[in-house]
């Protein structure tokens, strides 16, 4: 499975370069928190500064932009 | 579209309550920026401290976690 888990519990997708996609509960709202970690053993990852917690309404907004945002790619990879 | 232009050129997906996913290069290399924005009117937005960029690789895992992500969702949501 894509899905895995922290030794906090937390259930996340990794990215690569050590940034994480998790996704968790807070104060009655589910978030998905795409962030930096760092750390030089598995066990020792922490979230870093750098990241954005998305809402379920905006998580399904970029989930299905997925295509445009697609498009930009290729349209910027164009310019170069 | 979905895509709308920022007076800076730059071509980004409104996410809602002030959060956009912009498709800039820099360096010669482009990112996807997931970030919050601040400012009373289109024209004014900034950008604010919170968000992350992500390469190429990186946003094409997270387009093809979306189903494990949304499973992740899902899973949260029943716990309540």
């Amino acid at each position: 499975s894509l899905i895995q888990e922290s030794p906090e519990g937390d259930k996340y997708i990794d990215l690569g370069k050590k940034k994480r996609a998790t996704v968790r509960s807070f104060k009655g709202s589910t978030f998905v928190d795409i962030r930096e970690f760092y750390g030089d053993t598995e066990q020792s990852m922490k979230p870093g500064k750098k990241g954005i917690s998305l809402a379920l309404d905006q998580w399904e907004v970029l989930r299905s932009s997925a295509s445009a945002i697609d498009e930009l790619f290729a349209a910027e990879q164009k310019k170069k």
